[in-house]
């Protein structure tokens, strides 16, 4: 092999300047995934500005023998982004590639390039009167190509769906660098096997996401929003199928916070939250609606007074300014950082059917109990999809990374056990990417495997996309 | 090769009494498409009772050097469940395989086998308090298993999306009879290639779908029904954007119906209707929802202001009672029925982006009017999605297959033409099957076509999985 450097002359001629990056320095936020839990390594980052260099980008990879590995804003859970030691794969940066191509606002659908952060697509759709839902906390600085390649989840799902259901059409570079592009914007288009479904959620593994196009929702002008406090043993799966009813399934989030949660973000800001957890713990329920004709107030108010009547809640607080619900969403999204703060943790991205997220919390809190007592749990997220981000603590004075491998060989087993045993799974929303190939292999069907597997082959057989990534 | 008969006596073996057809009389009904445009063969009709038998059936086909094809309630409009003569291909009839499995009524969800009747899973949810919001002309005798096969749309899609969009999981017997079972209940599942999603609107060419899992609804139990007759020149996409901002996305069903649509229903009943079409046309447009708080009545009232100060509706009709909302349904659903009794017509399933309903409106007309001067159009649909059907109706004395087939080579490409080029397509909901094989070739990019092929190549290499339908 020769000298890497020489090798990425032909980039270098193909991208000019800022096209390609080297130094040691610039590569780090590259090739470290986000949590710091896999340092990757790479020859060079490649940064494409427009579908045709991704095409020629692609064709001297298999040329000159490089695997790629996409990245948008990296900011995924489980290594999917970051290039292996060992591997020589470049890395393919779309932070350049960030153009809104269109918003059509009376057919609600939005075009862009698959680097947009997808903050900038939510001000575009906003600034013409629409709402793209897809809502996570990473959403200032992740890019809507990861979005789609982790078929990412977030904070509305209960009302919008994940960001499949939001995807209408794709612009997808092959494994041989020619182009797959299904950019039209039509809600009904039946002709033949829905090719895009493949790219959405593949982690880049089939080829690399060049353009998305996005449906969209009339803008939500106005919105309702309450802390509940849960009463002791609150049946949360009722609760949740409450809400939808009596709201008219006008909910667009309905998030569980543990008390334990609760207690790492004031333990953080070391001051009273001025929101207390119920002994159920929590919920942060929302209303919106595009319309000054639905009364949201009082369709939030008979709700919350048909838990208290039910007993499920014990009380609950609506927020009465905007300042008063931005703090019931700090609360909410201050979590991760909070676990960060306590000397991280390590993060079970739980899904259950959604009937069966009480029963989950029970019997996976009774096994961490037995099998590591002691162990701190801090346990919050999406609980009307079924999603459960079921965390455990680092213990004080214990290494990070070596209690995270000692989990994931231990403890996790047992948890996931009890998410399997009721119908569920070990990756709700994160995906499978690096670090959870083995679980995917260990709770794969071989049926499935293999079929996941033709897949790959027949797509990219030669294995130049994000090789070492899921399979 | 042997005599037909006695190379199905496995099958007799397999599936004992009742399990195999082969009586010209009672074949005919699986062999002759519902719109009788193809005259189907087969040697015979398979009818398992449970997924082991469809895996048993598929390996024996493979063994004997049979093909199948998959049917289930024989509803489709193009072809795609018709054994096709010359291929002595067994027809996989499901119409034994109806059981509802579950249904999970806190979490939303119903499961059932394939050849469920559409209308019993329906009657199903509703038992417990639940809405499965798939809702079509033919959903008294359409079968869960077409209607995944089909990607089937309907008269909600606006507002819960097309099957896939409610499609949690599936079950379905390979081309090797192995078995790919995902039948969980989950709404969020991270777990590498979503697999299930190439089945859905595959026609049944990579498998033979033998259960499914349903995202439900809770069930709506107000609705608010209004007749509009629109204004000349009514701009349809602003009205659609309008009622979804004006509703806040209660709105259920957006239906245009023509002028000439309507006439044919009124001259099918011979009586005066006591309802009209506006200028533009007319709309049937529905909200419902799940809770009494909402005070539909009045949103509808609102709405319906708003569209007359704003010009794009001359009069409307609210439904004061559910007899008169019933009256203004079968209006709608006779359609068809209508087109059939003044002769037939050739159905186009056009699909644009929501924006262009209007544009594609005019502009086709313009084309039918300028190349086949005096044909009479019955149009009509689902616009809230962009989805219109666009029919030429047969003239008086025409042969109805030879119109068609006049049409289909002709005008109907002036009609796609236009529909393309305001990025659309040309099957919104129906598929491909056998009738629109030579249009996906016509409007398919080669890098599509390659992709699909190879998918069909790397799933079914033997082409057991009914071979002639989409490719």
């Amino acid at each position: 092999m020769s000298d890497p450097s020489s090798r990425l002359s032909p980039f270098h001629a193909l991208l000019g300047e800022g096209g390609v990056v080297t130094d040691a320095d610039s590569l780090i936020r590259y090739t470290h995934d986000q949590r710091a839990l896999m340092q990757g390594q790479t020859p060079g980052v490649l940064r494409p500005r427009s579908t045709e260099e991704v095409q020629a980008i692609v064709r001297l990879a298999v040329h000159l023998g490089f695997g790629l590995v996409p990245q948008g804003g990296n900011t995924g859970y489980v290594g999917g982004a970051t290039p292996e030691p060992g591997r020589g794969q470049l890395v393919v940066s779309f932070e350049r590639m960030n153009r809104i191509r269109s918003v059509d606002a009376a057919g609600f659908t939005l075009a862009c390039d698959a680097g947009t952060i997808l903050a900038d697509a939510q001000a575009a759709a906003e600034a013409q009167g629409c709402l793209l839902p897809l809502s996570l906390g990473a959403e200032g600085s992740c890019r809507l190509g990861g979005n789609v390649g982790t078929n990412a989840g977030g904070l509305q799902v209960l009302r919008y769906g994940m960001t499949r259901d939001l995807v209408l059409g794709l612009e997808v570079v092959l494994p041989d660098g020619s182009l797959f592009s299904d950019m039209r914007t039509l809600r009904k288009n039946n002709i033949g096997y829905d090719l895009k479904q493949l790219f959405i959620g593949a982690e880049g593994t089939l080829g690399l996401v060049t353009g998305v196009v996005l449906k969209l929702w009339p803008a939500q002008t106005r919105r309702a929003t309450a802390w509940l406090q849960l009463a002791a043993n609150a049946p949360i799966p009722e609760i949740a199928a409450l809400v939808r009813r009596e709201t008219a399934d006008l909910a667009s989030t309905f998030e569980l916070i543990s008390a334990s949660s609760l207690a790492l973000v004031a333990d953080m800001r070391g001051a009273d939250l001025g929101l207390a957890a119920g002994p159920g713990g929590a919920v942060l329920l929302e209303l919106s609606a595009s319309s000054e004709r639905i009364p949201l107030d009082d369709v939030l108010l008979g709700t919350l007074e048909a838990l208290i009547e039910a007993g499920h809640v014990e009380d609950a607080v609506l927020a009465q300014s905007e300042r008063q619900r931005r703090e019931m969403w700090t609360i909410r999204e201050t979590i991760p950082e909070a676990e960060k703060h306590a000397g991280g943790s390590v993060k079970l991205d739980i899904a259950v059917p959604t009937s069966a997220v009480s029963s989950f919390l029970e019997r996976a809190g009774a096994v961490v109990a037995a099998e590591a007592p002691g162990t701190r749990l801090s346990f919050y997220g999406h609980v009307g999809d079924g999603n459960i981000h079921f965390n455990l603590m680092v213990p004080a004075g214990r290494d990070r990374l070596a209690f995270t491998r000692e989990v994931e060989a231990g403890i996790a087993h047992a948890v996931y056990a009890v998410a399997v045993d009721l119908g569920g799974s070990f990756s709700a929303e994160y995906g499978i990417g690096r670090f959870k190939r083995d679980l995917l292999v260990r709770y794969g069907e071989p049926n499935r495997l293999a079929l996941l597997s033709a897949i790959k082959r027949a797509i990219d057989p030669h294995g130049v996309m994000n090789a070492g990534a899921m399979i």
